[in-house]
């Protein structure tokens, strides 16, 4: 008999000293829900507290609470509902349904990095190819199809006042920008954290604690002027190393880690801001806190396609576990101002900062003025309506559909 | 113009300095669901860690923290599904839904008392004597129904998978019990806690924080031997002052206090369980030490028919505040083994202890035998699951059944 690797044997152990366990175990057991028991509960609240410890008291960032229900329009915005969704492959014959990705890597050893980024038609094609069936009955499959992986609910009697459970904290501390800003005095930077749990309807949850449907998240969303991003503290930890697996490496198809202080990664435009650089350090210097060695850490930069939807440059802080080899424990983001500008679109409420020049500054801006003299005659009583459409359009698309449309 | 009042000027302020304000405000605000800033989380966390020094590190309840969504089998035990619903009336005209008690109080000035024991049949027949009509457009109302006020989703890709938002976290106490009993090494009495978030799908939640539709809820369960009701750690609060409106004042239409000590209340038979009448203490100190006077402190007993669906004797804690008058804060229910009795029956697990005594006890039973020989003959290859079903069944129904029907 094969000896039991460390995962299965510290998972029994967690269980039986009442570190964590699968929830509705008397039920049967539901994949993707743990509860924590008195250790567990203890040592998690500590792991938390130390995060506070850093960003909070330290770095001063602002910790918020905000409710993990909410209305289907602030993940519209945020672009969850059209990004935030799987692959999925139904049987035809006994109707069970698999994560696309998974099931190809398992049945055609393609490898994740491949499987991830399949279209459906390629993963359609690809199970043609292969000629996979399901694994449980040996059945022919449907065509694949998304499936979202946010839990759906109503609020309230009214059953189109979607909501959604949030599967980040982060879209909580954007829709709330305007007030944490005043509170911020005006200011940036500044940054504020939500920690709580978090959801996520996975098709398959599995790997024990690593891919659950519900789980604590931290997020922290830092705010800072992208034309003066210097970060006063980076002397602080300039000199704490980063173990980095580049994206210029991973495309010449290696996993060489280039070992750099935060200046060096800085100065030689690994990192391309220094508050990402900074947030990176911290992270580091709390899992070595927590216990992870050095060396079982790094920080691997996501390629253009394995980013989420609204990131630009992108590090995911990994571990390495015996079992899966590395695994991810943090990202770190640069967002760009893409969640502010996307609230800002879909609630029509302006979410941008005043800034004051040292200098008056003269810029050149197209704006569009709807002519109420012209609209009127043509629109009657939807003129105003239509001027009021037309001057909170971008002007560089009205320019452009003029151009190349002719109206 | 009148001055605001204090609860307006508190909100105000409170959103103002960043403690709380109503979440998604640039979409318009959902009603029952707030943020808590910067100040307010924190405030909030010292309360929680006040709640655990007392009952965690004092009394030695064990906290846990398990998930907020639970399938739905977990609330049909708990009798959720059947009794979680407020009866709710639809407008005809504009569609609009209103939560039927409150309407009936605020349009024929029927007290909450009467209106929240009010059957389907008795809001129609108050419809339709007092010729109420919507408050909105003047519509007639439909017949009135009952609204489930969980919020209720999908758990995984298969639509039949119903899971639930819990409205309370005690469940994720009373389905881990077999665990945490184990953690208890076994032994009665013992405690488990948790703190977090619960949902609950208010028709129309009102009053600022007191009626939300996501809140942190702190839900501690104490499972003791009801043949051993004793509490050792009554004498350390015998001499504190409980101030309560007892059952039978009420029943007589008055409001009088009963002020009496911890022990005074149990001797007198005011309150039935010595353990339930040290939380009640407990709980008392905790909100004086908090900030509450005593004298604007309560605990009322609520009436057979204003109790939840799964308790025994209840009080409710309440503190008076000068907007509404008093509120609950705490309700201090003895659930007797209903939950856990429930449990049992829907998931087939056994959830009862093992009690040594220190004599033998001779215990007439009456238990159900199936025969084999008689049964197999009869219902082949099916007589192994029927005998299994009838090992499983009540007794005494069987007994009456037979009695009654003849099979």
């Amino acid at each position: 008999m094969k000896e039991p690797d460390k995962f299965t044997i510290i998972s029994e152990l967690a269980k039986r000293r009442g570190f964590f366990w699968q929830s509705y175990e008397i039920y049967g057991g539901v994949g993707g829900f743990v509860t924590y028991g008195p250790l567990g509960a203890t040592l998690k609240r500590k792991i938390e507290d130390k995060v506070r410890e850093i960003f909070v008291n330290k770095l001063g960032v602002m910790e918020i609470e905000g409710p993990i229900i909410a209305p289907a329009k602030v993940f519209e915005a945020s672009g969850h509902v059209e990004n935030f969704k799987e692959p999925m492959l139904e049987c035809l014959k006994c109707r069970r349904k698999f994560r696309a990705d998974h099931l190809l890597q398992e049945a055609t050893r393609i490898s994740a990095a491949e499987t991830e980024k399949m279209s459906l038609e390629e993963i359609k094609a690809t199970v043609e190819k292969h000629g996979v069936k399901c694994p449980e009955c040996g059945g022919d499959f449907a065509e694949p199809r998304y499936f979202l992986t946010m839990f759906e609910t109503t609020i309230g009697p009214y059953s189109d006042a979607v909501g959604y459970g949030r599967p980040e904290a982060a879209q909580g501390v954007f829709v709330e920008f305007r007030r944490l800003y005043e509170m911020a005095r005006g200011k940036l930077p500044f940054g504020a954290m939500q920690i709580g749990h978090a959801l996520r309807n996975e098709i398959s949850p599995r790997q024990g604690l690593i891919r659950l449907r519900e789980f604590t998240i931290i997020d922290i969303e830092f705010f800072f002027d992208p034309e003066n991003p210097e970060c006063p503290l980076i002397k602080e930890v300039e000199d704490e190393k980063l173990r980095l697996l580049l994206a210029e490496t991973r495309l010449k198809g290696s996993e060489e880690i280039t070992e750099v202080t935060v200046k060096e990664a800085l100065e030689k435009g690994y990192i391309g801001i220094p508050w990402q650089a900074l947030f990176m350090a911290y992270a580091k210097k709390l899992l070595v806190e927590l216990g992870v060695p050095e060396e079982k850490q790094r920080f691997i930069e996501k390629l253009p396609w394995e980013r989420a939807h609204y990131a630009g440059q992108s590090f995911d802080q990994e571990v390495y576990v015996d079992r899966w080899g590395w695994i991810e424990v943090s990202g770190h983001a640069y967002r760009t101002d893409y969640d502010l500008r996307r609230h800002m679109q879909f609630s029509g409420v302006d979410t941008r900062v005043f800034k004051e020049y040292a200098q008056p500054v003269e810029v050149e801006r197209r704006v569009i003025k709807p002519l109420m003299a012209k609209l009127g005659p043509v629109f009657k009583e939807e003129a105003q309506r239509i001027a009021e459409m037309l001057s909170n359009a971008d002007p560089e698309d009205v320019e452009k559909a003029i151009k190349e449309k002719g109206y």
